[in-house]
């Protein structure tokens, strides 16, 4: 098994990753920065922790066999830090871009780049070439780092570097330098930034025995970088990969970044005992910023460069972990996985689980809280630095049963501790999805669970703007306000619920059908494994429901298999029926979809969401009667 | 038992803690302020815990048997921000100072006079008339809210005022507004803020109706009052205690409060299901800024007017409290008291109990631990929002016995989430306790355990300065680095170990001795309760010390009371010679203290500190030979 770290007892780090004696773990401060006010940013956390358990281990990585200490890792970032700094021609505010699953590289990428100064550009792997090319070029980057297995990627064409200095292309094998290894080009990268680190810091030691500088004014190792002086700065560059047009790049700050790591490091309750499953990607908007929370909590980052169910059963198993974020299409297979079993790490209980995109459906919390998975819902976007609402769970819901509490912890609910307030504003009747065109105040909606509007966000867990796209943000801002795109209501208790995210809202028949809850109730069925529900045009009521359903290994064992399903109409209607039977009992009559449909599978996007415009695309070829049963 | 909430059943909040019907807990927030950055103030905690729970308990005050939830306490925190508001010419700014004891009122300000866009001013109930004025005069306040308890503490005279309009007060007699209670000033100042803040939104609601504003642009409830833009501006002031001189008033900001807030509340494992108990006094560094980590983690304030012990092991026997903080003489009063048994809070384990001034000895730490209250040291000054260094226990501490832990757990630590690095700067050999006159860089000390500087402080969680003492600042500050006065060593693995505060320092023969590290050893010994160094001329040594040695019960009990110990010289003899013995098998011969004292009490400050410079008065009677057995 490769989670069996059975050579990490021989691995020893290569020179550029070894903490010199007496290592120095502070940035150096500006003069111009007062006494009071130290700029709030993420890379502290990194040096915090190498000096306060400089032993402790800050990373694994099972798959390759080899693992960094905070003190190593944070050596091994220095060298990084350097080895960027000395790319010809380098400035402050430049784009480095990290293609990569989730390996060292990639987490060493979002302090290294930071501590040159530069802002990180994370490339979502699932992406084709030409959209890679794209990111990059108008990102503008000056260099790339880049793991073997995605080396693919990488455009090479001149186009990229816009008339600047060649774009530097460095080379991953994702071996921790190991002795014996293959030549591993990103190793070499940080051997050179470690030499030229030390003779930097040689020539300030020989400036002082010159009296050239003063004794003591002589910087060492992590003093040779001087820390931010403006936290509002960008350090991140996270590109969405939306359904329709070109990508748009999500300009996130320091201070932002630092306050949303602070804020997931206490609602997740994540400790210097926590280890952290990187089930969710890295790339993925700063893996949501827990790249820079599990350091501010002195726990250990558990890598794992694929979503490999047999490893990750046997990371939860064997390794102590404590924390994994995920959707729930990866908690389905988690938990319908033949190994699962019941959780217990050293008898501290549950593993909490942070799951997004969608809420956990009744059958799928009762599972996961059987493995000992403690789910909390949660809310956000790239542009809000990830999640940054969340369900609390109230004590009173002890008392209900899954279904209820299912039905509760679907509510997106209330802001994380340093959030802001999400609200919900009313869009105006003739809204094309251009705030900018939108004049008068916001009005909000009711905390009546009723009212439909859009969900709104402001503070310092949202993001700058979208990058080099004024236009893109103008028509997400209104009045300070960051317009999510998401329709939802209020609860009277103040907690957020989407109804739809987009264009996912069906209205039949002038009735607002949240497609959310269709879902989330046809997924009660005991036959569903997961569904998605679309838009249809309808010639009576202008629109309706059209379900895709997967069956789960029950059903499919019981009627033999899916492929006997798809021939067999007779199994199918009465399926179908069920279907309806089962909506009808639950919801009101004009939101029971008017057609179901069996399927293997659903299409869904790199980071695991229904792909809904391929299946609107698949019912235009339909006829009203078509999978009308 | 006056803990026992009897009559809470029947308390019905007065009108002015009533939360209106669909209550807005939101600031205004000024159009200057960019969508990405709201700026950091410790009111956003309050209004959040209202928001997302507002059923929850906020305060239980079981000695005068009322409590308010999170939504009575902001609509009553409004309330007194009104009242604020409306003294005539009020302006952003200004000071309101509290003399009151642990109460709902001196929680209620540190919101209240931050909303109403001031400045608090907390008093040391335990002061003079004569340094109270002195104060109240300094900071130039243009109110005061005093609890009955302590009128006599507010100087009736016009040199107070200084010119400006007179300063108003306003005394509490904590009845929480009880109906049929004796009229109660402070409650009449909350309902007419309340009244005041009604008209004021009515008259808005009335602009809306006559198109004199738009729709929607009414304010209502909190939205009245606007955020400060600028979070470095000084939301508190407390001025120390200083043994010489004047007292210094300490200013610290928004920000900082933010910040030191959250770092407590992570730091201590503080969540929605706490009960902190107030054992430290609110009015000392703003209570550690835990009037405000409460509220960020949804926590409930449990209220002590008193340091009563039998009324502190009820609450920890039978009210839930999951955290207290308080200095080790507290901690020695707590663990000896009849009633002392293992907590155990529904089974959640220990107490987490914060402590400062200085480090539990092992016998202290053993005690506590027994008693399922888990000690952490921390240190901290009115200069750094209270504790921003801990001690954090290593796993391989289990291994260890109690006397080991005790030695280890002494040592300060390292910082805070939200703080800077803790260092330790060289004093120059002429050093007159002025640092504006030194010149040169900050020579930092060695990681070895023995080189002895000055603990220095920057960033985030120290103050802005002394209010109004530019002379002052000045001698505390050097290259943007805030000099604590406070002597110590950092050992190897970085952490920081006080040996003096201030003049404690002892200066044996040309060597230097730490009192702290003579009072660990000394109170090791199975007499002692509690002891205290001073340094004492010596005709040969220059100096050395003189021990102050209380007894504990079981060696009082053994000798027959303390009159028996004072007049009974053999046994006096005895002891000495006992206690000499046990320095000498645990620390050089030079700092083995020449002289012992037993007394029946230490003096100390109002805030648990050891008064050495009392101790120090009353041996300059002394002649070589007395008490020099």
């Amino acid at each position: 098994m490769a989670t069996t770290p059975l050579d990490m007892a021989t691995y020893i780090p290569p020179d550029s990753s070894q903490p010199p004696a007496d290592f120095v773990l502070r940035l150096t401060v500006s003069a111009s920065i007062p006494h009071h006010r130290t700029p709030l940013s993420p890379l502290h956390f990194l040096l915090r922790a190498a000096l306060i358990v400089p032993d402790k281990l800050a990373l694994v990585h099972p798959e390759k066999g080899y693992r960094f200490t905070y003190s190593q890792w944070a050596a091994r970032t220095l060298s990084l830090t350097f080895a960027i700094n000395r790319l010809p021609g380098w400035k402050r505010g430049e784009k480095v871009a990290v293609i990569a699953p989730n390996t060292p590289l990639i987490l060493e990428a979002h302090n290294g780049i930071l501590a040159a100064g530069g802002i990180i550009v994370p490339i979502n792997i699932r992406n084709t070439q030409a959209e890679v090319r794209y990111v990059l070029s108008h990102a503008g980057v000056r260099a790339i780092l880049v793991d073997s297995e995605f080396e693919h990627l990488v455009p090479r064409d001149p186009h990229l570097d816009g008339g600047k200095a060649g774009v530097a292309v460095i080379v991953s094998h994702d071996t921790g330098g190991r002795a014996g290894s293959i030549a591993d080009a990103y190793e070499g990268f940080l051997a050179e930034g470690r030499r030229y680190w030390e003779e930097v810091q040689r020539k300030e030691l020989e400036a002082v025995r010159n009296l050239v500088l003063p004794e003591y004014a002589a910087r060492r190792d992590w003093e040779l970088i001087e820390v931010t002086s403006n936290e509002d700065e960008a350090c991140a560059l996270c590109y969405t990969s939306g359904t329709t047009g070109r990508p748009k790049g999500v300009l996130t700050t320091h201070r932002g970044s630092y306050l949303a790591a602070l804020s997931n490091a206490y609602e997740s309750k994540i400790d210097r005992f926590s280890v952290y499953l990187w089930v969710l990607p890295a790339f993925h908007a700063c893996g949501w910023t827990y790249v820079w929370a599990i350091n501010a909590a002195f726990a250990t980052h558990y890598i794992l460069r694929k979503v490999d169910y047999d490893v990750i059963w046997h990371a939860l198993t064997h390794s102590g972990v404590t924390h994994y974020c995920g959707a729930p299409t990866v908690q389905l297979a988690i938990v319908h996985h033949p190994d699962a079993k019941k959780v217990n790490v050293d008898g501290r209980g549950v593993v909490r689980v942070a799951v997004a995109a969608s809420a956990p459906t009744a059958s799928l919390l009762g599972k996961m809280e059987a493995l000992g998975l403690e789910p909390i819902h949660v809310y956000g976007l790239t542009e809000s630095y990830g999640p940054l609402v969340q369900r609390y769970p109230d004590p009173e819901w002890k008392s209900l049963n899954v279904d209820e509490r299912a039905r509760l912890m679907a509510r997106q609910g209330h802001g994380f501790l340093a959030a802001d307030e999400a609200r919900v504003f009313k869009r105006p009747e003739d809204f094309d999805g251009d705030w900018s065109k939108v004049h008068g105040p916001l009005r909000p909606v009711k905390r009546d669970g009723k009212e439909l509007g859009e969900i709104a966000l402001r503070g310092n867990l949202v993001m700058l703007g979208y990058f080099q796209d004024a236009a893109a943000t103008s028509r997400v801002m209104k009045d300070n306000w960051f317009m999510t795109g998401d329709l939802a209501v209020r609860h009277p208790g103040g907690e957020v619920a989407i109804l739809d995210r987009g264009k996912d809202l069906v209205i039949s028949g002038g009735e607002n059908v949240s497609s959310l809850m269709v879902e989330q109730e046809l997924a009660a069925h005991p036959d569903v494994l997961e569904c998605a529900l679309i838009a249809r045009p309808h010639p009576k009521w202008s629109e309706s429901g059209h379900a895709f359903v997967v069956l789960n290994s029950c059903a499919l064992q019981r009627e033999g298999g899916y492929a006997n399903v798809k021939s067999g109409a007779a199994a199918t209607a009465r399926m179908h029926e069920s279907f309806r039977a089962h909506c009808k009992a639950r919801m009101s009559g004009f939101a029971v979809p008017q057609w179901f449909e069996i399927v293997d599978e659903l299409p869904k996007t790199s980071t695991g969401k229904v792909q809904k415009n391929v299946l609107r695309e698949r019912v235009k070829g339909y006829d009203d009667k078509q999978s009308k049963l």
